[in-house]
C-alpha cells in the first residue's frame, strides 16, 4: 500500500466514529442491540453507551434488568475524556426515561461540539406513537428547547412532530410546516418515521424527510395489514 | 423456499444461540466488544450480558463505570426465564472479577444445562498470566471445583493450567499431564492458549490443544518480539 492509500483509508477511518447511547437488550434487538451490528457491518467505527440493560424489550410480558444513571453516564464519559480517546464524527441517541439522563446526554453532546463543530448529532427523539406517550411527558420540552438545537438529524414519528412544534400533524401542509419550524430551530435534516394520516389511503403509507435548504421527500409505501411494534429500528 | 429446506434452515438457527457473560468496554475491544460482533458475522444469534460497563480496557491510563452484581445478573437470568427465552446451544464466559459473581455464572450454566444437557459451555477462566494474578486467588478454587466440572471447552493459558491442577507448567510433558487432569474432570476440549517455555525455542511459541478420547494437538508459531496484551481474545 502506497503512502497516499494509507493517508486516504486513515482519512475513511476518522469520518466514521460513533458514539452510540442508547439501551441493551440481553435477548432480541431494540437500541444499540439494533443498531450496533449494522454499524459495524458497514465499516463505522462504534463506542456504545449502554443506557439500559434488560433482559429483553418491552414487548414480552416480563422486563428485568438495569438502569445507567446519569452520574454513571459522567463517569464513563470521564473516562474517555481522561484517555483523550471522546473523538466521534458522530453521536447516536434514541429512548430515554429519564429527564435527568437526558440532560446529561445534552452535556456529552455540547463537549464533544465543541472540540469538534463537524460532530454530527443523530437524534430519535423517543417520546411517543399513535397519539400517547409511552416515555414521561416532561421529556418534551428538553428535547424541544435543549436537545433539537444541537441535533443535525431527527427521526421524529408523527406524533413527536407534533408534540414537538405544536401543531396536530393530521395533513401533508401540517407535516412539512412541522418539519420547517424544527429547520427554523437548527436541525438540517428531518425524517418523519411514520405516516401522516390525512396525506394517505387505506392501501398505503406515506412519510416524509426534509433537507434544509433543499429538497423535501414524499415517500408512498404500501400498507401491510397488522400491529408492528418497534419499526423505527 | 420448499418446507424442507425452511426446517433445515430453522435447524440450523437452533444450534447458534450463544449466551455470552463478559464485560463490555464502551470503546476499544475486550470481552463482549470483542466476541460478539464476529459471533454474529458467522451467523450466531447472540444474547449477551455485559458483566461490567467500563470506558475502556485495563491497558489505559484510566478506567471508570461500573460493575454488575451477582443479584443484578440473577435479575435479568430471571427475566429470561420468566418469558421462557433462556434457550442456548451455547453459554461463553470471559473474566470475572468476583467469586460471589461466579458462583452465579455457575448457577446459570447449571440451570441452562438441566434444562438442555447438550448445551456446550465454553468457559475462559482468566485468572492471570506471566506466574501472576491478576484477578482475586480465591477465584481459583471456584473455577476447579464449581466451574470446571460444567465446562465443556476449557481455554486456559499455562499459567493458569497450573494453578488449575497443581502442576508446574515447564514441559510439554508437565503441559500434557495437566491437560488430562482436566479431561478427567470432565472437560472434553482443552485450548491452551499461551506458549510453555520449555517446549520452545527463541524463536517460536508451542501452544496445545486437546480432545478427550481424541486427538493431541501441538501448535508451533514465529514469536514475535514485544508484549502484547489480550492476545487471547
Amino acid at each position: 500500500m502506497s503512502n497516499s492509500e494509507l493517508i486516504a483509508e486513515l482519512e475513511v477511518e476518522r469520518d466514521r466514529r460513533v458514539l452510540s447511547i442508547q439501551s441493551h437488550v440481553v435477548h432480541g434487538y431494540a437500541g444499540n442491540k439494533c443498531s450496533v451490528f449494522p454499524l459495524q457491518l458497514h465499516g463505522f467505527e462504534v463506542d456504545f453507551i449502554n443506557s439500559v440493560q434488560f433482559s429483553n424489550h418491552a414487548g414480552y410480558e416480563h422486563v428485568k434488568g438495569q438502569k445507567l444513571t446519569e452520574k454513571e453516564l459522567e463517569e464513563l464519559y470521564e473516562g474517555l475524556m481522561l484517555n483523550k480517546i471522546n473523538n466521534y464524527t458522530h453521536v447516536l441517541t434514541g429512548y430515554c426515561g429519564n429527564v435527568t439522563f437526558l440532560q446529561k446526554i445534552a452535556d456529552v453532546i455540547r463537549d464533544l461540539k465543541q472540540k469538534d463543530p463537524n460532530t454530527t448529532f443523530v437524534c430519535d427523539p423517543v417520546m411517543g406513537d399513535n397519539g400517547r406517550y409511552y416515555t414521561p411527558k416532561e421529556l418534551m420540552p428538553v428535547y424541544r428547547d435543549t436537545i433539537i438545537p444541537l441535533a443535525d438529524v431527527l427521526t421524529p414519528n408523527a406524533f413527536e412532530l407534533g408534540e414537538l412544534t405544536g401543531i396536530a400533524i393530521e395533513t401533508e401542509k401540517d407535516c412539512l410546516r412541522a418539519v420547517d419550524i424544527l429547520h427554523e430551530s437548527g436541525v438540517q435534516t428531518i425524517v418523519v418515521t411514520s405516516g401522516v394520516t390525512g396525506a394517505q389511503t387505506p392501501e398505503s403509507l406515506r412519510c416524509y424527510a426534509s433537507v434544509k435548504g433543499d429538497a423535501t421527500y414524499r415517500f408512498t409505501f404500501p400498507r401491510l395489514i397488522g400491529q408492528f411494534v418497534g419499526t423505527g429500528e
